[in-house]
């Protein structure tokens, strides 16, 4: 059996091969991901951060209002990304680094584990965070793997540098290039020398290096942006003034990378998108799957797909797209395969986005999952945002939702914590205690309530609407063989008589 | 740096293989580790169990009382004893196999791997349920991966041909043979049609197939003796009826090593070790850190140190001095080195077991940390275990203790579960509600209460033992870099400025 799969999808490669090949043209992709990046660029109306050269990509892009990461953690969601599976199925349930380490499963088949087979060059600069190597194969690589991750993250000068190289490659074959800024990320708990966002690192003062092709832009914190779910007080504004200087960084960069893309005249035959990987590092946002942590920013630029160029679109998207997207540039199709020979059959669960090019789309749900970040952080959530509607379901609620140790050492977290110990009011739209301890359902009506501060779980006049999403997030759990699927009060059962029809046991909860 | 510390491990590899090669004649080691095994055995005065094999065995081994797990779980345990580190310091957080998929660092160094390096042949036979394979490399090696469990790890004959192909080999350097057993391991979860122990395969009876060295000893459910921590029921005395079975398999296998070793004229020169890796899966057993989870049989066997034969000892031991006790055996020496760079440099925190075999020891105390078990099952728990003394840490104490796939069905849960939704007796020392729920701390004497039934946690009598034992598993908690020594209120800091001087920070629980 496992050979005949094996010889099927040997045929499949060759075709999908020929049908690269074929094509009149070359047909390129460009990825760019912001590592804990969000709305501030004026493209979703922030018109304090500047960001002319995201700006400039937007005019040539559709522009998603209602993007979502599928986990709003970095090594979860990049491997989201890059197999189009959620992290639940692809094994990356947490942080890959260090004794977090976590991986996919080994026979999960990648993004440029399929474009390599399929005649397609690939190459990634910057921030990786995903594993084992074998799963994600890119053939021309320069990541924290080999390299510090501070000069192919944040050392435009030297990204530049890596992209032209790259592109200049005597290589026929179309490409997949992957760029993972490592800006802007927090920097204060690992660099702090180099400010709270490393908004000093490169800028030309003394012990700072220098990056020549940045112009830092500075800004006061009297006039950034507070988002509606961080608090509104000094250390938190100025706290985003550092995050926004590190973003002038990450704009410029991109600016470069779009000029290098050019020069090697690879401008009208490239998909480009541009995201980030899950919420900004402030309260409510990142390891969160409210929609503060979990909406994301996503340009779409298509040379082949002019008639909406500058347009927004508010369907529907999911990171989980990137994958079929990027299949769907290529002609490619997604092979089906058995993770764990259990006949647990891989479907991808998101959509090519292409369509969206073309002309609106009705699009109106995306699904999401979280377990743990930190390996310490155990906090499973299932979400499904739908229309108005956003079911989580925290599976560990009776715990304190857990805190990560660079967010807890930030400005705008000790900030809270020390106006929570003195008694001095937080400015904030929660309190530390109702954001550590969350009831188990929380389901909130986004028309109404964007901030997600009346949850409707227990309201009766929802039970209908909590009860078809309740059905709806389950389904989307079979189907992408959810291992949290009967938690917490159930145990999966999917193995021997089970193997064929997994189904939940309860535990009874000792009552 | 790194080149420097390679150096050194050269240096160290090469003169430790002198040495073992310079002893007037080899020194081998086999180490058998039945699987969920517990005191069904007339040495630990089980009456009714006949273990004749065993009790060979015992008579020319030193019998440890109070031996315990470090772990009780299948891959943290194993993962444990090969590289004599606990669950939380070499990576192995929970079951290796399928979508749990923990593994160990890569840069962990296990007893094969380091035996390996000093001129000893290494072989595994059965179960092996540890990862990556480069940090556990032997050379011999039939497991689950390259054969089916059910035949390396319950097949005695089979077992037997192996250990011989191994001993037959022609290979001058001294041996370590490792045997896994799957029995007496549950097999309701995967393969119930041979019994819930498996106790019918290979009995000869139709389509059970045949294991020709192999007796089965039948059991009446009225004359098996229940342990105190299980229910006395019909269902629960049946159940174990049908582990005893299963234990004459074990049994029987152990004698066919056993012999063959002596057949291959290494019963002189060999040290054998047999334990098991976790508590009985019977409730408050497995996956419990509760006396009746965490205590292992252990006997350790040296044809050099005869003078304690057939005695017993309650010098406490831990299943994290095999390794230690190997390496001494070897006269071999743990090399210090970083786990991730950061300045952790790993050192054992068990110690020989070889002492023991002249004369009594002193030694009191023992630690042990759980963590995952299945993925879904996130139960961290901290143990010391000193004296009579038993104090625990339940991290997650708030969420209910999560039962596993294996253990949901066994028929002695069952009936558990049953009789709780009936409101029938238990006839059990507990209710389903208080297994589930647990407080955070619980603190147990065990000579006045050996169930452990009364928690004197909250015991303003024992505020003091309570306080040196809680700062006494603090401090192994340091010294094992345990991820989770902050936790459930503190954020662990221990990247950049705290890199050399990792502190907890309080979450300030929101209050």
């Amino acid at each position: 059996m496992a050979n005949i799969t094996r010889f099927f999808v040997f045929l499949s490669c060759f075709c999908f091969a020929s049908r690269v090949g074929s094509a009149s043209g070359n047909r390129n992709v460009l990825v760019i991901i912001g590592d804990d990046a969000g709305f501030e660029m004026q493209v979703y109306n922030n018109t304090v951060c500047k960001t002319p050269h995201l700006n400039s990509l937007a005019s040539r892009s559709l522009t998603f209002t209602q993007a979502f990461t599928s986990v709003s953690s970095c090594s979860p969601s990049r491997s989201a990304i890059l197999t189009g599976l959620p992290q639940h199925q692809n094994g990356m349930y947490g942080l890959h680094q260090g004794y977090h380490h976590f991986n996919s499963f080994d026979t999960v088949r990648s993004l440029p584990l399929l474009l390599n087979q399929s005649g397609i060059r690939t190459g990634i600069v910057g921030k990786k965070h995903v594993g084992p190597e074998s799963v994600y194969p890119f053939e021309f690589a320069h990541t924290e793997e080999n390299n510090h991750i501070m000069q192919v993250g944040r050392n435009i000068t030297l990204i530049k540098l890596l992209v032209r190289k790259f592109l200049q490659q005597k290589d026929d074959r179309p490409f997949f290039l992957y760029i993972g800024f490592h800006d802007p990320h927090r920097c204060g708990h690992t660099n702090p020398q180099f400010g709270n966002f490393c908004e000093k690192f490169g800028n030309g003062e003394p012990g700072m290096g220098l990056i020549p092709d940045w112009t830092p832009v500075h800004y006061s914190p009297e006039e950034v942006v507070v988002p509606p779910f961080v608090q509104d007080t000094p250390a938190a504004r100025s706290d985003l003034a550092a995050q926004y200087t590190t973003i002038s960084r990450l704009d410029q960069g991109i600016g470069l990378i779009l000029q290098e893309l050019q020069a090697a005249g690879h401008d009208k035959d490239t998909l480009i998108l541009y995201s980030s990987d899950n919420g900004i590092p402030f309260p409510n946002g990142r390891t969160n799957l409210y929609n503060s942590g979990m909406a994301e920013p996503l340009l779409l630029s298509s040379p082949l797909h002019t008639s909406r160029w500058g347009q927004t679109t508010d369907s529907f998207a999911s990171l989980l797209d990137v994958v079929p997207t990027v299949l769907d540039w290529f002609g490619l199709e997604y092979p089906e395969y058995e993770i764990f020979g259990k006949n647990k059959l891989v479907k991808l669960t998101g959509k090519s986005l292409l369509p969206a090019l073309k002309e609106e789309q009705s699009w109106n749900t995306v699904y999401a999952s979280h377990d743990l970040h930190e390996v310490t952080m155990f906090y499973p959530m299932r979400i499904i945002r739908t229309g108005d509607y956003h079911l989580i379901q925290n599976l560990n609620f009776a715990m304190p939702f857990p805190i990560d140790q660079d967010f807890y050492l930030s400005p705008s977290f000790q900030d809270l914590l020390n106006r929570t110990r003195k008694g001095q009011p937080l400015h904030w739209f929660k309190t530390l205690k109702n954001y550590y301890y969350r009831p188990q359902w929380e389901l909130y009506d986004l028309k109404s309530d964007p901030q997600e501060t009346v949850n409707l779980a227990d309201n009766s006049d929802y039970r209908d609407v909590l009860q078809e999403l309740r059905s709806q997030l389950q389904a989307w759990q079979k189907v992408t063989y959810d291992p949290w699927i009967c938690a917490p009060w159930g145990v999966l059962e999917d193995e021997g008589p089970y193997k064929d029809n997994p189904v939940c046991m309860s535990m009874d909860n000792g009552t």
